[in-house]
This record gives structure tokens, sequence and C-alpha cells, in this order.
């Protein structure tokens, strides 16, 4: 049973895992939220210290790993990298800021705490990268996607994202080697970088040529069956070239994204990831134990503490960074777009205590941390949204 | 690594198997075969005995378990109960002539040849079920769909398929049991029945419910996760009720192909079939050890002679079944549509390996009945072919 081998557990967890996290996430956007927090909900309620419906077991962890690499897949599909030229410079501003405050901020906070620097690099990466998926959600539902603020905070968003990923390289490379050299950070940041850019170059020909193939075939499924092979070789070739799977699932989904197949793509992958998805984010709920939430409990008590100062600079480092966009726009509201951390803090948090990085009541710390930037984001974007006169006419974003 | 729950190994076995069971499938189909067979050869070349970029290891089996279970779930949502009804009778008597015929022709070779019973068994059992996907496939390419004769082999492949899911149950539990008792051969029978009446009569309400309560919310994705996991604990509580976890799959398909719903669910379901499905065929496939085909080794010649002759008793059997049907039809042509065994025999082969039932040698020479039955009926169709004026006029079938 330990080993998760067994079929039974197996489905008994997923299918618990996909009913609680699609109930929590409905009630969850019933008021307002974004449904990621709704499947973390429902980890912690089926985890281990609660119900114990999802056991960690290495079975429901390979399964969770799917789901997170065609997640970032289909973001890839999503990204049109051509927006973030378009608003170019102020956003660019904001991505750089929206990540090095919210860096230094989680950094020293957990350094001044007594963690070793290991432990405070990953806390601060961590609290780096604002969530695409939920900042588009809210904002189309706010109506203001294709304001100039909308436009800032989604151009920021993406660059975010791919500087958050080679981020996440550097980090993840740090931990492995388990010392901070200056050496490792620049050489695994300069072949992140420079996969994604190879990735990029020799991807493209090759995705088209791969899409112009499969498209003379008959059998069945074919599209599908070649776009997520693809997405796990060049996942794989990530991990080989010293960056991480997901990177390359990035890499792949925005490859594919140029080719004349994109919305068949999407329309196939997009259910696979609605079952698979939702299991990493369940997973990662099920790690929090919930004896570590008592106050009452004096070991609890640091790690408590540290939630509450990384939720307050996670939520401080984002916010001041939206002054840094210009041309007459709303600071404010752009400052707020930025703070919902969602999945990608997540991805942050699973891999740091996978590597051992993140001790486990520091791993609930950025949890809880992740959790409520996440939560504030909805309510905070709603009373400061722009005036609708502020919207640019911008055929291509309607 | 040998645990197969490393990362980097499961996405280079899932990417191979991906792109080599779509590459041969369409060389199949190229030539007129069914594209399973493609998948199963591709089994055979990526496994251990040849390029080893398939391991046999748990994390490949879990996700091949997954397939199947998806599978079968996908056929029960295509299976149109009333189409067994319309062509009744004749169909009926097909559908059990060509279960026993090559049951019995199956098991007496295998004890001719001094294998135990519960071997024999076995390999009868596998012999029984005609694949409804393969011969739905064949007929719809020679537009014979629906005349008498396509519908009568429909409705015996319907009928056939779902007797052959409590023979599955029965031999399983036998297997389970380790020796062969009447007693526990009825109670299964009568279990899997049982089952199978209790799943359509409480799930059919249940099923209709659940879609009404999915129809009402708003977050992503929660048709397709609630219909897995649907067809999961479906799936479950068939292998607690004594029967076989693809069993409850395929009875939760028929539930859900009575609900409104039915295409969404089948367009969502599709794709996540597209890439898991295939990877249950290559692990069969996989499991072929190659050594074993060279007739030069004097130890291999008792267990190729075991494949030629089941093949003649599982070709004979269904052809002959041909000849029970009745109303002016062209009845080698029945005959001929029954032969194809696909999935289902593969199925059965896995489960008599898994429970020990079935010897190595015993399992490859089953493999290669399987896909020699397969093999035989696409071109004898085409030669049986009936003359289009025996066409029926039926406007649900068109």
């Amino acid at each position: 049973m330990g080993t998760g081998f067994d079929l039974g557990t197996f489905l008994l967890a997923f299918a618990s895992a996909l009913i609680a996290a699609k109930l929590f996430g409905e009630l969850a956007e019933r008021v307002g939220q974004p449904a990621v927090l709704g499947d973390l909900l429902a980890g912690i309620v089926l985890g281990p210290s609660v119900l114990g419906l999802v056991p960690l077991t290495a079975g429901i962890l390979l399964v969770a790993e799917i789901g997170v690499i065609l997640l970032l897949f289909e973001v890839g599909l999503e990204t049109d990298l051509s927006e973030l030229l378009r608003v170019g410079l102020p956003a660019l501003a904001v991505a750089l800021a929206g990540m090095l405050l919210p860096f230094l901020g989680g950094f020293f906070l957990t350094r001044l705490l007594g963690y070793p620097a290991l432990t405070a690099i990953f806390v601060g990466a961590a609290l780096t990268a604002t969530s695409i998926g939920i900042t588009a959600r809210i904002l189309s539902d706010l109506k203001v996607l294709s304001t100039r603020e909308g436009q800032i905070i989604l151009g920021a968003a993406v660059a975010d994202d791919v500087l958050g990923l080679v981020v996440l390289a550097v980090v993840s490379r740090v931990a492995e080697s388990g010392t901070v050299e200056i050496t490792t950070v620049l050489r695994t940041a300069g072949l992140s970088v420079g996969f994604l850019a190879l990735a990029l170059a020799v991807g493209m020909p090759l995705g088209k040529r791969l899409i112009r193939i499969v498209g003379g075939a008959n059998v069945r499924g074919v599209l599908v069956a070649a776009s997520v092979a693809f997405a796990c070789l060049i996942a794989l070739a990530a991990k080989r070239a010293g960056s991480a799977e997901i990177v390359g699932a990035f890499a792949a989904g925005l490859v594919l994204a140029r080719t004349n197949r994109r919305h068949d793509i999407e329309n196939a992958v997009k259910p696979i990831v609605d079952i698979f998805a939702p299991i990493f984010f369940v997973y990662v709920g099920a790690q929090v134990d919930v004896a570590f939430l008592n106050p009452l409990v004096a070991e609890n008590r640091a790690a408590l503490l540290l939630a509450l100062a990384l939720t307050v600079v996670g939520f401080l480092g984002k916010f001041a960074a939206g002054f840094c966009a210009w041309g007459g726009v709303r600071r404010s509201f752009i400052g707020a777009g930025m703070v919902p951390r969602g999945e990608v803090g997540l991805i942050f948090a699973q891999i740091g205590k996978d590597t051992g990085a993140l001790p486990e009541r520091v791993f609930v710390a950025v949890v809880l941390a992740v959790f409520a930037t996440t939560f504030l984001a909805p309510p905070l974007l709603k009373a400061l949204r722009p005036n609708p006169k502020s919207e640019i006419r911008n055929p291509k974003s309607s």
C-alpha cells in the first residue's frame, strides 16, 4: 500500500481528489476566489493529517507530476510572446521590480529567523512569480483585460513567468549542490536562458514540421499524442540540460502555440489538464499537516509568524512594483494585479520540499503565504478597478 | 530507477511509447489493419527484449491501468444497449456460440498440451470476446454498418463484451483462489451479472442526478472530472464486489451514455484515452520476449505450436458461430466479422499473466493468437462483403 502500486488505493485517492477539488473549487469561485485555492483546501482536508483519503504515495506523486508538466505545457500554449513586446518597457519594469522586492524581502526575513541561506533562497524565490492563469481570470471577470492596466499586468506576468522559470532552475540547482556559489548560479541561469532560447530557435521549425507530418496521418488521436510526446521530450531535455522539466514543458507550449493547429492542440490538452493538474495542487495541500497550524503549540509559532511575515512582504513587494509603471495608468491597480501567486509559488514550494531545502514547517509557511496573497488579490482588484475610460483601442486584444 | 517512479525514465518511456504506437498504428492502418496491432508491435519493439525504451516499471503499469479503465469507460459510453435488443435473437445466438466454441477449443487444446486446468481456462476465456471497437471500425470502412449483417455482428459483439466481462470476473476469481470450484464460478458469475444489473439500476438515476448537479457548476473542467471520478468509483466498487475494475468502468460508461451530456463527456474523454490507452497495449507488447519467438530453440516450439493451434480454433470457433444466424443473411460474413479479438483478448492475457495463471510462454502464445485473429479479419471481411442490396432501411442506424 505504501508504495502506491495498489490500483484500488490509487482509484479511491484519484476519484476523491477530483471530486473534492471541483467541489471546493466551485465554492471558491462562488465567493469570488480562484479555483486553485479550492484544490489546495481539498488537499489539506483529504491529506493524511485530516481524512487520509489521499495518501502521499509514489503513484499519486507520478500523476501529480504528469499534471503539472501538462499544466505548464498548456500555459505555454496560451501564452502570446508578442503580447509582452506590445506593452514593452513598463511591463518589464513592473516584472523585474516585482521579482526583486519579494525575493529580497523573503530572503532577509527567513535569514533573520535563523534559517540557512539555502532555505532563505527558496523562500524568496517562491514569492517571485505572479500567476498568469489566476491574474488573467480575475482581469477577465472584471472586464479590464483590454485596458492599458490590464495589458501591463498580463505582460509583466508573462515576463515574470519566464524569468521565474529561470529562477526556479537556479534555485533547484543550488539546492541539489547544497551550497550557494555564484558560479553555479550564473551557469544555471545561463543554461536556463540558453535552453529556452535554443528550444525556441530549434523548436519552432521542428514543431511546424511535426504538425505537418501529423497532419498527413489518419490514425486516431495522433495530434494530441504527438503534442504530449513533444512536451515530455522537451521537458526531459530541459532537465538533462540542467534546467527543470516544467521549463521544457512551457517552452514546448510556446513552440506549438506558433503552429496552425494551436487551437486543436489546446482543445485536446484541456480535458487532460482538467483531470491531472488538480491532483498536483491536492498533493501540495495534502502535505500540509494541520497540526502545524495550531498557534497554541509553541513550536508552531515561529512558522506561523513566518507565514504572516511572508504574506506581508509578498504582498507589499508586488504592490510596490506596480508603481514602477508609467503612462497615465492607475498604478495601485497594477500592483494589486501582480499579487496573486497561485500555482507557480506552489510549484516552487513543492520542489523546495522535495530537494530538502525547505524544512516541513517552512514549507507550510510558504504554502500559507501563497494561499494568503492569492486570497487577498480579488477583493483588492475589485476595489481599485480603473475607470473603463482608460480602455485602449487595440483590435488584437478585444 | 527500478521502482519506475523516476520522472525522467517515465517521461522517456511515455513519449517513446506514444510516438511508436502512433507510427506503427498509422502503418497498420495504411495496410488495412487496425491500429491496435500497431500499438502491440510498438510495444514488442520498445520493450526490454529489443530496444529497452519502455521498461516494465510500476509507473508505466499504473498509467497503462488508468488507460485501460478509461478505454472501457469510453467503450461503455459508445455502446447503445437498445442496438442489441433491435437485432435480438440472431445476434444473441451468434454471441453465445461465438463464446462457447473458442472457449472449449482453447481449453481442450491447452489441456492436451499438458497445462493445468487454471491455465487452460484463462486461455479459453481469452479467446471468447470479439472486439467491438475493431469490428465497428472495419464495418464502417467497408460501409456495411447499416446492413442486416453489420447490425447482427455489432449486436453480437456488444452481447459478447458484456458476457466476456462476466467471464473475466469469473476467471480472475478462479485464478485468485487457485482452484476451479463450481461454487466459486457460479457465485462470481452471479456477482458479476448482479453487479452490472445493480450498477445500471442504481447508476441510471444517480448518473442523471450527477449530470444535473455538474450542470450548475461554473468551475473549469467539472464535467470531465466528475465523469472520470464516477468511472473510477464504479470500477473500485466492481472490484470490491468481486468483479473486475474494467467491468465497473464499462458499466459507468453505459450509465453516462444515457444522459444528455453524453457527447460532451465523449469528446472530453477521447483525448485522454488517446494518450493513455496506447500505453496499455504497448505495455502488453513490451512483455513479449522476442527470444521466445525463435522456432530454432527447442523449448519455444510447444508455445509457438500452441499459438498456431489457438489461432486456428480462435478463428474457426467464431467463424462457425456466424452460421447460427438466420434471416436471409450472408452467414460467412457474420462469422468473419466476429473473428477479431483485439483489445479484449489482450486484457484477458494481461490479467492472466498478472495473476500467475498464464506462464510466460503461454502468455506469448495467447498474445500471438489474438494478434493473428485480428490480423486475419480485415482481408477476409473485404472478400466476403455482402451485396449492398441487403441493406435494411432503419432511420436510427444511418
